[in-house]
């Protein structure tokens, strides 16, 4: 079950759900992560395991929906004056939080206790307003831009796959050459990863 | 853990491991894959629980390689006399497999069930050694082709990606542009998916 179905804000639900999620975090930080119970979070969350169960079905929902939470970025994209360089500081930046054994714990736990995609396709929506905020400020800089759907398959999708099954030679170096080639328009023949 | 690992062809380890992946299907086909249980597996293999234990670890892990032997691929590229019609082809029936509910249902085990990634690996394999297959055709026919990574990069990391975070609008149609936005060499703007 994806937040935004979730949340009402200010309301008991939202207060609930801060609750809660500050309890996985603080107790993942402290016993790990793979000794986490619900009846664990439910004590230090202040609220009865039934209400977690009956808002999230179980852990690994719950964990997902932390997940999610944990992935949606804080900032704006920077500013660092045109397309080329705000795609690739973006990218790079991404590929970093992506790859990090943080990052992948996050990505998949979102990806692991998400029955109806929901939460999948919330982190990717997070991806795709990062990328349409950089490409409307190129626009408005007047500078030529590819359709967001484009950086996804071209920037985003490449470093994901690698970070889920292709993990070998992933670093900021592939994150400019993704961004480069799709920028600079490459031939066939023209390697985009090492 | 891999299979790679694991089997020692024609040995006992081989003989219990197909036992074993049978089970896993004949059940998953009999009471659904939600039923499954590692004492009810062992029982329908003939094989002690603590075999199972020992060998896979848990439920999931199995789940993770039976998963990645589905997925591995039992022909070889179709060849179609070109390398854009044999690329096509193939992008078209990866992405009609992978994002059926079979498809993703696998796709999700063998990432799910895989503390080192080996299995997540292997599956991305498989498909970088359908795409060397096709391109190494292209060549011996005089053929101008990518590297390998440029085609994981281009056709096979978008459909992945979608198929797991971003599924609206996955069809044949975009596999076909993926391939011909590849070969064609497209420029900046130039959407690769509606």
């Amino acid at each position: 079950m994806s937040r935004r179905e979730m949340v009402r804000p200010g309301g008991r639900s939202a207060r609930v759900q801060a609750l809660v999620h500050t309890a996985v975090r603080e107790l993942e930080a402290e016993v790990g992560r793979d000794a986490l119970t619900v009846p664990l979070i439910a004590k230090h969350a202040g609220v009865t395991p039934s209400t977690i169960y009956r808002r999230w079905g179980d852990l690994r929902e719950l964990l997902s929906d932390v997940a999610v939470e944990r992935l949606r970025p804080d900032t704006e994209p920077a500013d660092t004056g045109d397309l080329s360089s705000d795609l690739t500081t973006w990218a790079e930046q991404f590929l970093d939080e992506m790859a990090s054994p943080a990052g992948r714990a996050h990505v998949r736990d979102a990806l692991l206790g998400d029955p109806d995609g929901s939460n999948a396709g919330q982190c990717s929506g997070y991806a795709a307003e990062q990328v349409a905020a950089i490409l409307a400020r190129a626009t408005t800089r007047g500078e030529r831009t590819p359709e967001v759907e484009t950086v996804m398959d071209r920037v985003v999708a490449p470093m994901m796959y690698r970070i889920l099954f292709r993990p070998a030679g992933l670093d900021a170096a592939y994150a400019r050459r993704l961004v480069a080639d799709l920028l600079g328009a490459p031939g066939p023949g023209q390697p985009t990863a090492g």
